[in-house]
């Protein structure tokens, strides 16, 4: 399963040798972000590249969603991120010979993203066809402490023999890219969306601003350049509509060397004048020259020390899901760390995947690690669907609701999904918002983002579930036809997640109208709607197939045949149609099972461990989303060795390109998936209100797991050994956790006994479908 | 509600003046078709016009359907009528000026289409600019019985001054069109369909052949023209690859005339060259001259009367659906007659509505009439669908189904349909098929066509039902996450009618394999496949809600929260998203209600009144095909207005435009329901297998309705007054009957007492709904 042509190193991710085959995936993998520009990890001289990509969170373009057949209420257009400006490309000339990796011979490459200082170096040691030998290192990052900067130092060595080197580092906007659309209308809209404002030099220095033409963004890029070692070395500045390029060159004797630092500004505005764009990334560009290169790899590992300091996970017994679920909290904190008031995409910044759309496993399962780890991004993201409120609002006014309907799929807050059994349908992502506002609230204790904004969100979100559902013959509450999270179902009734979630939705509106009454005034809620909620939310209908004693996922889902799993191919949407996926008895992520994550008060034990096996046996895991949920309440129900495994298929599901796609960028929600199998899986974490609860254990092949959880102000450190767990609290806040059913005050260092874990027969998965298992270590 | 433009006469549709708003509509009234030709009724000299159209029954042009999120199954193409060479062009010069409505006088105009004489006919008094009158009279015709060909008498007159007349009669190809589609790719595809591949002309005669790009098909079209009066005129054939122009001219004094015959020939083939395709209609062309125009004329009217005296249906009471009826039966039977093995079309071949395509109305509701009137036309009919078994075996397959799954929408029978929870899901199409062909056969005793097409029809759709559906827990036969008739519902589970239908259709095919056993072992059908039928069908399950008393549509129904009908908008699939309508208990059209007609003996009468009256209140008649189901059921339970209210309706769908888009061709299925509203409605007409029953009973507003029914070699025609019903055998057969109950043997005339209907509470409609009150005429 691990790539060989990774190592499986604690800290780093290196790439030893250059496989072409491997280009775009490495690509995804060693992308540097900072959640505000994000680089691709393009070779620096440009090419070969798979897809070049330079994003800028929010910099989108427009473009029409084609129907066969039209129906009301259909968004009229789609938002695809778009490839801005590329400051990354630094071409070499040696001699006569562009530096082109695809020629001469490629003595050594390597490649490595360090995860503790935040840098992706590389180093290679080529010799062009005419056999003129040169090493070139170069180190890459993307500034997590000034938000607008990127910046490269980029050296080159002669090794043997006199070479004549020419280096060009460059801006290039509107750089060929392989087709994003089949449907020439995308196609052409997005073929060159940048169209040229403004372009001008001086000195060392460039910049290019454009304009993106059917959204109407101006996006602006700046380059300037410190150059190292001789002075008075000629160098001169060019530029065009569309490019700009710094060239400095040099004759270099054996041994000897030529470098520079690059720095990269960026910025974009719906609003701004093109000056004072132009001025804006001049201004960053000035502030990052003053800071310089080596102020710059400080911050960045100042920043990184302290985020590791609170999020790091240590896990003894499996090296590979170590190094995995480091890369993956680096690559969540990479998409969140400045998003500041714009949205997490499900590719983060690494690649054009999903049109760079935001999804709900945002607030599912990226925002939750976040909240323990790093809960600073949590409150943008979710003061940026604050700022989508009324988008959302006037949605579910177009369908004939109230509140707010959030979309299933957007950049701006639009919704962008073409195929409403699959999107607008999908009603529960509302519920996950709510959620994750609550979440946030109970564990920052971040009351002012509550009584702003996180109070909005629960009132909007209540409304619509209000208007959505009704009170059947019986006085249940219900929510016919909508689509659960799993996408194998459509348009059924009284999904049991959707409608758990609705109510802990309206239940949280409930109580924070009391909490807020003033709040509550200006968002207009009165006593009568407020206990509306609280009475729909108390009658919710939960089905139950008392035949079988589990939950149906909907009304009648174990009713429906059986797939026939011996003609599976997968993934099956590929090849059965949704209208035999949908009325059958198989599942393509986690739904009722993520339920019982995310309301485990609603389900007994016995219920957890049946309803787990039930689902078991028909989830394809044909999603991301769905091992990390699994290995969760596999652990709950004491199957601790298929949670271990499930933990490595969510940690590693990039590294080892589980599903292949890994190319069009990172799997985000499924890499914060790996803490959360770790954390809310082995150690058994979840909120309930202000009160924590842990039920750590370790499978077989584990002998010891670290963490820590940030609540308000302080970090809860937890150790957990096979027979015991040891809480320590580093910080201001007196805390009581429950360990196990027990509960704790931890004023001071506790170390407490985990109980033995229930006997339970290990559940079976489709044939073919079982995760692989992880190999307990000697 | 009736159209003052259009006298109410009961024989003919008469326009009286030329009202340009009604241009579009008329078009479609007046279109002329014998089920292979379709030309609209665009005035003579072309100009002005809302959609110039001129068909040939399977041409047309393949284009791509566009997703905004693709999924496996999807059709990448769709088909669409297109336009073929115009051969209805006949232009008139009056000294300078050319005929045009839109300028100068019109002193009258008149267009008058009779159903008894097939022809159309038109009557100008035109005075120009100049102030010079001309008389014009056209008479067009598309005969029935020389299926290749259409004719036009045309003849001006000078009124009271001297003119110079110039008569331009043309063939126009790829003639300018309204945008079809709001695809650019569609559009693109659609805007000049036709390439030019041959032209030529002699004498009086010319011909266009031309190749249809991406479908392939080869079309051509020739005309010829006899000139009447003078001999010696100077006249001349001009031909261009896309035109062919005979022109023909004079001075007239006042009273002289000038006038021809105009003969026109089409043809089209997939396969045949171009050489063989211009001598077929040129052959054609020839027998047509060789008839001559009166020979057309005569054998159109005698082709007519036959018809009529085995379909006509007289109505005293109501004038209006007098009219309408024969309107509508004269339609039905020109968007048959002659289709040879082609679809028959929801338009027919009156406009590009739906794109031309055929959906399952034409075996629901079109055939059903024919299988009375004129069988011949059923036959073919059905052996289209036999021929394009392969094709839905093919989409079965793809689906992962056995048998045949026959297309929601198509030309040639490939799917077509763009959006699958209505268009694939709807898999009850096929049942209609099978109900057709037992209908056919039981009806007409025509067992050669049983043994050999209906069989295999039976065969695959059985093999199709039984592996869509499965026996669930208690062993009763279930079909899962199938759409229903009513399209305001659509993926749900045991839909009453589907079900109901399947068993009809696993049944008949069973009774078939067992009365063909020869052909039942060349289509490989043994003994456990056969009973596998049976048992299911016997096992089908229906759903029942006890507590309302009541069938739910589908599971689950009549729990779904009410629909709101104080908010809607109509129709409401333009004003409210899918998502709402679906989940909620509203219906578009009869679906349960359908099921009671169509399977009368799965139904208690307490429970069809209980049923009718339950989904009256929620039934709001956004499609077409509601009315005259709605009419049978109503007059069953005993609501006489009612059924009368949605007889006018579904006759005077298109003379009245109630759905404001007769524009785009008629309605064929609401003309035929027409008939069944009142022979299977108010006549209470069901055929179960070779037994016919009826239960005849009029409304207050009628005091007498005749109808005849074939049945094998024979016509039974009944008069139906308010007491009383005659029978009476005209033919060979001894036929028995039931009449309200009662076995009769139809050995003389019998004349019956009819028992006074039931007295019922009249059922509710939503607000705004309810149909247009027929008032009783005194």
């Amino acid at each position: 399963m691990p790539n060989p042509d990774f190592s499986v190193e604690p800290w780093r991710l290196r790439e030893c040798t250059l496989n072409l085959d491997l280009l775009a995936q490495a690509e995804s993998l060693f992308a540097l972000s900072n959640g505000h520009i994000g680089w691709r990890g393009n070779l620096d001289e440009g090419e070969p590249h798979a897809l070049p990509g330079s994003y800028l969170n929010g910099v989108h373009e427009v473009r029409p969603l084609p129907y066969a057949e039209r129906g009301y209420g259909n968004p009229e257009d789609s938002q695809t991120v778009i490839n801005v400006t590329n400051g990354k490309v630094i071409r070499l000339l040696v001699d006569d010979e562009p530096l082109d990796l695809r020629y001469g011979t490629l003595v050594s490459h390597e490649r490595t993203l360090d995860f503790r200082t935040g840098l992706l170096t590389r180093e290679i040691h080529w010799v062009s066809p005419a056999g003129k030998a040169v090493k070139v290192r170069s180190t890459r990052l993307v500034s997590f402490t000034q938000r607008a900067v990127a910046a490269i130092g980029y050296e080159v060595e002669a090794v043997d023999k006199t070479v004549r080197v020419v280096i060009q580092s460059e801006l290039i906007a509107n750089e060929e890219q392989p087709a994003q659309s089949d449907d020439p209308r995308s196609s052409a809209v997005l073929a060159r969306p940048l169209a040229a404002v403004m372009h001008a030099a001086h000195g060392t220095k460039a910049v290019l601003v454009h304009r993106v033409e059917h959204s109407g963004l101006g996006v602006a890029a700046a380059m300037d350049h410190t150059v190292s070692g001789e002075d008075e070395l000629p160098c001169r500045t060019e530029v065009e509509p569309d490019l700009a390029r710094f060239s400095v060159g040099n004759r270099l004797e054996p041994g000897q060397k030529l470098g520079f630092a690059k720095f990269v500004a960026y910025g974009w505005s719906s609003t701004r004048s093109v000056p004072a764009l132009r001025d804006q990334v001049e201004a960053a560009l000035a502030a990052a020259k003053v800071t310089g290169w080596d102020g710059l790899v400080a911050e960045q590992k100042e920043f990184l020390d302290r985020f590791w300091r609170d999020a790091d996970v240590e896990v003894d017994g499996d090296a590979e899901v170590q190094q995995a679920v480091r890369f993956a909290l680096f690559h969540v904190l990479q998409a969140a760390a400045r998003g500041e008031r714009r949205a997490i995409a499900a590719k983060g910044l690494t690649g054009p995947g999903y049109d760079g759309h935001a999804f709900w496993d945002t607030e599912m399962l990226v925002l939750p690690v976040l909240t323990y780890t790093y809960p600073e991004a949590v409150a943008h993201a979710l003061w940026w669907r604050h700022d989508t409120i009324p988008l959302a609002q006037d949605r579910a006014a177009q369908l004939g609701f109230d509140g707010a309907a959030f979309p299933w799929r957007t950049i701006t807050g639009l919704e962008c999904s073409g195929y409403w059994p699959a999107g607008t349908a999908a009603f529960h992502l509302n519920a996950a918002i709510a959620a994750a506002v609550t979440r946030y609230v109970s564990a920052s204790g971040d009351e002012e983002f509550a009584a702003a904004a996180g109070i909005a969100l629960l009132v909007e979100t209540a409304r619509l579930w209000r208007s959505l559902g009704h009170h059947n013959s019986e006085g249940r509450f219900c929510i016919d036809g909508v689509t659960g999270p799993d996408e194998y179902s459509a348009i059924a009734d009284n999904n049991v997640y959707t409608n758990l979630m609705a109510k802990k939705n309206l239940m949280a509106a409930y109580e924070y109208v009391h909490r807020f009454p003033d709040r509550a005034r200006e968002l207009g809620v009165g006593e009568e709607e407020a206990a509306a909620w609280h009475d729909a939310a108390k009658a919710v209908l939960v089905p139950y197939d008392e035949a079988l004693g589990v939950h149906p996922q909907s009304d009648g889902f174990t009713r429906h045949q059986e797939w026939d799993f011996a003609r599976s191919e997968y993934p099956l949407l590929l090849h059965h149609p949704y209208f035999d996926i949908y009325r059958k008895q198989v599942v393509k992520q986690a739904d009722l099972v993520l339920a019982i994550m995310q309301c485990p008060e609603e389900f007994t034990p016995e219920q957890k461990a049946r309803d787990f096996d039930y689902y078991e046996r028909i989830t394809v895991r044909d999603s991301s989303l769905s091992a990390c949920v699994q290995a969760v309440v596999a652990a709950e129900v004491g199957q601790l060795q298929l949670a271990h495994d499930y933990t490595a298929e969510a940690a590693l599901m990039d590294i080892a390109d589980l599903e292949h796609n890994t190319a069009d960028g990172l799997h985000i929600a499924s890499l914060a998936g790996a803490w959360i199998a770790l954390v809310n899986g082995l150690g058994g974490l979840r909120q309930d209100g202000g009160m924590l609860r842990f039920a750590p254990r370790l499978p077989p092949g584990l002998s010891r797991l670290k963490f820590t959880v940030r609540q308000r102000d302080s970090r809860i450190r937890v150790t957990v050994t096979p027979s015991s767990a040891r809480y320590e609290v580093d910080g201001p806040d007196e805390l009581t956790i429950v360990h196990h059913g027990q509960t704790v005050r931890l004023d001071s260092v506790q170390e407490l006994a985990i109980p033995p874990a229930p006997r339970v027969r290990p559940s079976e998965q489709p044939p073919g479908r079982a995760p692989r298992r992880r190999d307990v270590e000697d």
